[in-house]
């Protein structure tokens, strides 16, 4: 249970969202923008972005649940564990690896992207854009992470219990 | 100028918003929901946790903005310096100073939030959803912050640029 006394048993941010919805509907339809919307970064590139910004910042819930949708989107359940013991073996493109070195800065502090970063990030081919997005959804689960863990929401210890939401987030997304 | 070509000339986060509007639209909903949207936090209980976060994470532009939006709220253009000198003789309330406290362990991580200063908040007299809706704002901000910093977005560096910008972000809000 939460340090709140949320009054409902749905699992992580959900059960955050289900104690105020106001505040849940204008988080999820950010996610959904930020994750689903027009850009010229996959689904699947956005997730992992998502998953690996969620390892560095050790939030277990959307962690797993983020790395469990990008495996659904890859049909590939081990493709996060990959990225994440070394991103140059796991078939990742160039532009992806360098936009995860990013997210990893931003976790620690917007401060820490350097224009070397950036510099990096578009010899490997990412577009403003790109760079732009890719930023952004790090920046975001800076945000998500902290709500989860700062509220101490309901976490699921067993791995295996993320494969269905990484389903669902997969195949409907962030707005029912 | 940002590390990326944003092609406008708008400061800080509007540069952001300015050059991807799509996702500028879910943030700008996302700010007005947390920041002026239904809550028995006032409008200026939530600048206050909006400009410590951004004083602890060391954003000049997120920081400047929205202790200007503060001290608009306020009628009062020295709150938010006093609130960092001195919370206790700024004459904030026991409540708000103890979500000012965990808004500050936020930005560290959410793992930082410790059920003693859940209960510290709740011995204050803050409600459930006012712990919920501190520890959100506060994530927020960990994300706003690391957007304008982490793309280096155009920081005016005259805190008295920001003046304008705080009023009106007290008297229109965050979507126009």
């Amino acid at each position: 249970m939460a340090y709140i006394d949320t009054n409902n048993d749905e699992p992580g941010i959900r059960e955050l969202f289900t104690f105020r919805p106001e505040t849940g509907a204008a988080m999820s339809q950010l996610a959904q923008t930020l994750l689903r919307g027009p850009s010229s970064l996959t689904p699947l590139e956005r997730e992992l972005i998502a998953a690996v910004t969620s390892h560095e910042n050790d939030c277990f819930f959307c962690h797993n649940s983020h790395a469990a949708a990008a495996n659904a989107l890859a049909k590939d359940g081990e493709l996060v564990a990959r990225v994440l013991k070394d991103p140059d073996a796991a078939g990742v493109s160039k532009k992806v690896q360098s936009l995860l070195v990013i997210a990893r800065h931003v976790a620690k502090s917007g401060k820490e992207v350097t224009p070397a970063l950036i510099d990096n990030a578009r010899a490997a081919g990412a577009s403003d854009q790109e760079i732009h997005d890719g930023v952004l959804v790090a920046a975001a689960f800076c945000m998500f992470n902290r709500y989860v863990d700062g509220l101490g929401a309901r976490t699921p210890q067993n791995p295996a219990d993320y494969v269905p939401m990484g389903e669902m987030l997969a195949t409907v997304g962030y707005v029912r």
